[in-house]
């Protein structure tokens, strides 16, 4: 009954995309976005008035998503399965739809996720690889990892990080839970994977940094806890480059368990 | 003494590539290659007149490289190991000199390589993956790893493989030898490791292309022994895309294990 023309249904889907092109995922004037270019799409598909796109992350430009989540509104006949693939033949090679499914109608994928998975990735080799360049941090100079996977640790728990956000960021709460970090290291490859309920604005990019720092000796372990108890950004290192960092997956209170991804790094 | 102003040396460089925008390694008029950049580059550094580079694989327009070797003569006083990060400095940053060092003044990139280590990589999932796009093939329905794994070690060996050749092939023996295939899945990635003395033109690309084909039920399982016997291309199948292929090592007599590799697969 609800496939009738016309009746409203809210649609859910998960967007993997190649940053690099892009302001950002937010409608952005003038520039392109990936919200930008999946509204468009969808204009495309579906005629009409503009449909509105909401993503569960605000990613940077230059940031990378295998997970986005994204819900809209739309009315129509096509099968909520078959989007995908219709908007897939429409969207710029570096944006794809993996999965649409309809959702509930008050399913909201921002304010009804309950974790988010994050990678960020480095290049650790005294050259550049050209194959990572887009989707990787290079760090030229050897990195002390045991002094990383220490400093990371201390990251795990619910903490106030308001040190953790750009300056400026916008108000409220600064309390968040990070459930679990983990460093893997394979060659010149570096990856850190970092699971929380919820991140403020650039965090996973300061932590990256600071664990960088700290793993050529920048900065002096125990800059984490240091920053947990002063607030104070300055305590931290630099704000690792967008390039190296994907967000993995958004989890929501029907599938929140994040196992699968640390048991499996390094793809 | 060598190290004079004047004194010939010949340098031996490992060098990376996304090979997305070029129409191959070897230098062609009016279009963007390897070769050319790295001519235009040592150009730049060492000035005078042209200096050839020579490489060890003429690697096909958007093939890529992790290890492809080169090698030219040079003067002047640039110590060999401040090569690359002289040429780093001005070539586009989707090629990057890993290595640089001085070799024999007899020493062939080309002609003195024992072994050649390629990688072909697959996307098997429903939808593409926009940060794999221009590295992996993409095969959108489910593969037969069991079959395509049979019918990858019947390649294994010395044989004549005439028929795993672009049609208008080069004359010369067709006689190559095959060491090891290995295939590797994790997830949604496919990856053929294949190593051996040498390869013949499009070789690894219908090798991998085959698999792929006997792994989706268009081709037959046997088609390798069929087609070692027949020496017909016709028993193959397709020639699997540019874009899925990376020359990850060139070896040489001084170095020729390929171990390591077949330990450390899918980074």
């Amino acid at each position: 009954m609800d496939e009738r023309e016309g009746a409203k249904r809210r649609i859910r889907m998960v967007v993997a995309y190649d940053g690099t092109r892009y302001a950002g995922f937010q409608l952005q004037l003038g520039v392109p976005s990936i919200q930008g270019e999946l509204e468009k799409a969808l204009g495309k598909l579906l005629g009409g008035s503009r449909t509105v796109v909401f993503g569960a992350s605000r990613t940077d430009g230059g940031v990378h998503a295998e997970g986005q989540v994204v819900h809209f509104d739309m009315t129509g006949r096509i099968p909520a399965e078959k989007i995908a693939f219709a908007l897939n033949t429409m969207l710029p090679d570096d944006i794809r739809v993996t999965d649409s499914r309809r959702a509930a109608d008050g399913f909201h994928a921002r304010f009804h996720a309950t974790g988010k998975l994050y990678r960020y990735s480095v290049w650790n080799a005294r050259h550049a690889s050209p194959l990572h360049r887009l989707t990787h941090a290079h760090v030229p100079v050897p990195l002390d990892m045991d002094a990383m996977r220490s400093e990371a640790l201390t990251l795990v728990g619910e903490h106030d990080f308001r040190a953790f956000q750009a300056a400026g960021a916008a108000g409220g709460s600064t309390r968040r839970r990070v459930h679990r970090v983990r460093l893997y290291q394979q060659g010149p490859h570096i990856e850190l994977l970092i699971h929380g309920n919820a991140f403020l604005y650039n965090m996973v990019r300061i932590v990256a940094g600071t664990l960088m720092d700290v793993g050529r000796g920048q900065v002096l372990p125990g800059a984490v806890a240091r920053a947990l108890t002063s607030g104070d950004r300055l305590d931290l290192g630099v704000t690792a480059p967008a390039r190296g960092l994907t967000l993995l997956r958004v989890f929501y209170a029907d599938d929140d368990q994040a196992d699968a991804y640390f048991g499996v790094p390094l793809r």
